[in-house]
């Protein structure tokens, strides 16, 4: 069996480095078949679900029960027709986000319930769960700043701060109160983010 | 405050006369401003989920639960953008399928717990339901038969016999254990179908 590391983060906190350098950590380590993954997405039928919830409905408000329901139904596809079968033949998956995601910008953004959160994601994964995740934590004043010098924001990317706010206290919550992720501060240097990276990285591979 | 009428059944039970007759009677009753819906579907968004869950994909199957979720996702946006303004302006709604094509099809027919699917149900619809369900009651076999005097058979009319009685049993107990629902004998002759619509309709509008 391969393993499935996530890396999970607010726009603009170098999710995208952090993957590029999580691939060179493992092929360094001699971890030759990796999958990349990205979520909402990933196989034909969840990057169609993924382009209802990112695009914009000027004619049809998107309902955030819909939003949500879409995430789920595309994290299945993604789960079951690629994670699960790459696992089993044992590549390990390096995914851009996963359910983390939807607890902290559809529970804590959005504002559903917990109990409505943790029951949705029992019913779609069972007890499915990333071996090791890189919370990449910035404060969304600065995480935005550089999400928008990368050009238009999508749907999701335009709510106020408050919700990003929000969506950051769940991710931090969440990632305290599990021992399979680790928060690395994006805030710093892109030398010191790396070298953070590396070491949670190699101290983990060393315990597997 | 409108009216939500629903009609449902089986392929082949006769649903799209049964909805003309319906639709008839409320003309004949003074009943002017109506709103047809069906489901999956009935909102520009919501259509696009039904394309995912009835179109074939070779290439990638369709999980049983983003199926569920797709149909839920749907299912709120025709009730949040559509039924709930409609009825909320005094409008009525006649529904060619709602809640209970799901309890039947993907409970009964797929299998999902009975748990899970009352959950979803009561975290999409909250306590939203119709108030005076048609439930156009036949065997499958004669069913199917009938729609495939129609032309060709869309992937979940595709299922084999077992699925559709699983699927007719479920519609059978829910509709048995709800007052707000009368169950028609749609393997009469249309005379008598039309007969028994047209009663059980106007009992119940004379009641309201």
């Amino acid at each position: 069996m391969g393993k499935f590391i996530v890396i999970e983060g607010l726009e603009g906190a170098g999710k995208s480095t952090a993957i590029q350098q999580v691939m060179d950590v493992l092929a360094n380590n001699g971890i030759a078949n990796i999958t990349a993954t990205r979520e909402p997405g990933g196989t034909p039928l969840a990057e169609q679900m993924r382009t209802l919830v990112k695009e914009g409905h000027p004619d049809e408000p998107l309902t955030d029960m819909a939003e949500l329901l879409l995430l789920y139904a595309a994290r299945s596809q993604l789960v079951e027709n690629v994670i699960k079968p790459a696992l089993a033949k044992g590549d390990w998956v390096v995914g851009d986000r996963h359910d983390m995601s939807s607890q902290a910008y559809q529970g804590g953004g959005r504002g559903f319930d917990r109990d409505v959160m943790m029951r949705l994601r029992d019913t779609v994964l069972g007890d499915f769960r990333p071996d090791f995740t890189i919370y990449m934590d910035i404060d969304p004043v600065l995480g935005l700043e550089r999400a928008r010098g990368r050009g238009e924001l999508d749907r999701i990317e335009q709510m106020n701060i408050d919700f990003f706010h929000r969506a950051r206290a769940r991710f931090l919550e969440l990632s305290e109160n599990d021992p399979s992720v680790v928060i690395i501060d994006a805030s710093q240097s892109l030398e010191k983010v790396t070298q953070d990276i590396q070491a949670a990285l190699t101290q983990w591979l060393e315990q597997q």
